[in-house]
């Protein structure tokens, strides 16, 4: 297989964004990532995006996306595994250009997730988990993960102030970040004191409803050389599932999918985890980033939270989790949450983070971890810069 | 790259199945392929399915069936490009081989249509058009592909006859599969005397609403090999994308991606037209059939209607199409379809078509063409037996 470098990037501003359709979303990406490439076509694209159908009854986005980005006849795939869309668009345009099959990709991912009305959004995130088992009986993600939080709490005595410190450190990280939907800082007494959703998880726990589009574009390492542009080498990818149901699963304090993607990712990238600089992860609840963070093996089990609290997750800390300030503060479309993970790895390793969020000593290599559902499928790549 | 085999079929029957959910379709489908190839496990698995959020309430089909199949935290993709996916499906898990990154790999596809409610089914097709262009404004596939019929006949004088020669041809070969919707013979003036839909295309013009999956396993031919089992070998693909909208096409008698992924896919398997026994096509209305192989250059413009009616087209015929009994007859689960081609071209390669549809003289290559929505997405793969 070939080496494959990302070359460029380009995202939208996240947030409820009225003025522009799911397309003009898209568009708007992709065409600040083939500016920023500096390429002058493309052979392939693929598109991540979870449920364009439910959200705007539009789906086959490869020929919507193609046929707007100016780009007749470009063959393109959407693909879709739930919030960890924008992770499989990423390694499927990983794989096409390492095979040899196309030498210039477009990764791009999008949501318009506003347009819908009423209870709509919630009952079209909720198809990222059981339908019969779960959705039929009434439970919505907030709940699955307050589930998650109360065994979590419960095994490993992790509190209150742990969960809130991980909204903290993602709005102090996301105030710096021009893309993000909520750049403002919040204390732990406003995250503690927030409205309950599903106990113990408060408005402030979770991550919002998000319009926004991200694109990356992948080539080879030699055609990136001969571009001149920065770019970063992409060493490893990893993908697992996991039992649909939360459930089905032995251990409700444990993300498996994520813990194998993780150690695919790493095997293939020829790293371990001492080797990583910092993560981009799933905070989709702030209970996530601290089972996220366990599973992947960068804090012992039942320590995260802990490690959360003490600042050693922060932009100073020991081991950075999501400068950009992650999906609590920047945003989750989710269709596009894992292409904005490799939007920040680019900028960071690149040097380009903006606004005093870029992380000191020089990160080489990183970690962007993405998960759809309750943790049924997770998406893990290893990348670094050349 | 390496070369990629595909080394075992298996489908559920198609029709209306209100007994089995969507999960219970594709595992059949998955078992079936499974068994077929007596493979011991599974690296990697693409799962073509166009609109399951709103046929029944359920996205993140990776994670579902991968856990229903019983292979916990395999690595499984979603693919979507509207009645194209089955065809993107296998294309992903050729790349996915090719390229060195798994070795047995499951393509599935598959759709449940018939659990929705009302015209539910018509707005979830409606979703492979253009929504703010197009379905905003009352256009259905009916409607649209009425569009190019009577552009056919207006520029080539296309007949109602020619029309219904392809319903009648398929549903003649249709009768002869034991996995088709509808396994009757229709004649010429049933198909001309049935219920109008959208002028001039009645009922027995159209693919029917259906339920079904079907899946292949892919590897390296040198483990088809070892396996000992019929393998045929994947030689080429082409995949292209054209305007989502009808409308802004410069001839709409004319199928652009069509004829684009045809040439890519026989240039990549080193052949021509002439090597190719026969085809399956997407004959999701009769028109398509006739627009399809002019496109793919198997008749000159403005002739497929007359091979139709001569005969041309039959099991006896010089370019045999479809001897499945194609979408018309065997049935149309949407992101199945592509995937069923697969089962068909690889039968008849290897011998094994049933009850007497079996095409003489030993077909020893074959095309396979699937499209999205008015043709705004297709694949083409070449096939070759062993």
């Amino acid at each position: 297989m070939r080496e494959v470098a990302v070359v460029g990037v380009g995202m939208t501003p996240f947030g409820e964004i009225w003025e522009k359709s799911l397309r003009d979303l898209f568009v708007e990406a992709a065409l600040a990532a083939i500016d920023n490439a500096k390429v002058d076509h493309l052979d392939y694209m693929t598109v991540g995006c979870m449920s364009s159908g439910l959200f705007v009854g539009q789906e086959h986005l490869g020929s919507v996306m193609a046929d707007y980005l100016g780009q007749k006849n470009l063959p393109a795939a959407r693909v879709e595994s739930a919030c960890a869309s924008g992770g499989l668009a990423f390694r499927q345009a990983f794989v096409e250009v390492a095979s040899g099959m196309s030498d210039i990709v477009l990764a791009g991912g999008v949501e318009k997730m506003t347009d819908i009305s009423g209870d709509g959004a919630t009952y079209a995130l909720a198809t990222a988990a059981d339908q019969e088992y779960e959705v039929f009986h009434g439970a919505t993600f907030p709940g699955l993960y307050a589930l998650m939080a109360v065994a979590h709490m419960h095994k490993f005595g992790t509190t209150r102030d742990m969960l809130a410190s991980v909204a903290v450190k993602n709005h102090h990280n996301g105030s710096m970040n021009p893309f993000a939907q909520y750049p403002f800082k919040v204390t732990l007494d406003q995250v503690k004191s927030s409205v309950l959703v599903a106990d113990p998880l408060r408005i402030l726990d979770c991550s919002p409803i998000t319009d926004g589009a991200a694109a990356v574009i992948l080539t080879t390492v030699e055609i990136a050389k001969k571009l001149g542009r920065p770019y970063i080498k992409v060493l490893g990818t990893g993908h697992a599932t996991d039992t649909i149901a939360l459930h089905s699963r032995a251990d409700l304090a444990y993300l498996k999918a994520t813990e194998i993607a993780g150690q695919k990712a790493l095997k293939m990238a020829g790293k371990s985890l001492k080797d990583i600089n910092f993560a981009e992860v799933h905070d989709c609840f702030t209970i996530a980033e601290i089972v996220v963070t366990e599973s992947l093996g960068i804090f012992e089990r039942g320590k995260g939270g802990e490690a959360a609290l003490k600042g050693e997750t922060g932009l100073e800390g020991k081991f950075p989790i999501n400068p950009s300030g992650g999906l609590k503060s920047k945003g989750h479309p989710v269709g596009a949450t894992g292409i904005a993970q490799i939007v920040e790895v680019y900028k960071q390793l690149t040097g380009q983070a903006e606004n005093g969020r870029q992380l000191k000593n020089k990160p080489k290599t990183a970690m962007a971890q993405n998960m759809g559902g309750s943790g049924g499928s997770t998406l893990v790549h290893i990348l670094e810069v050349a």
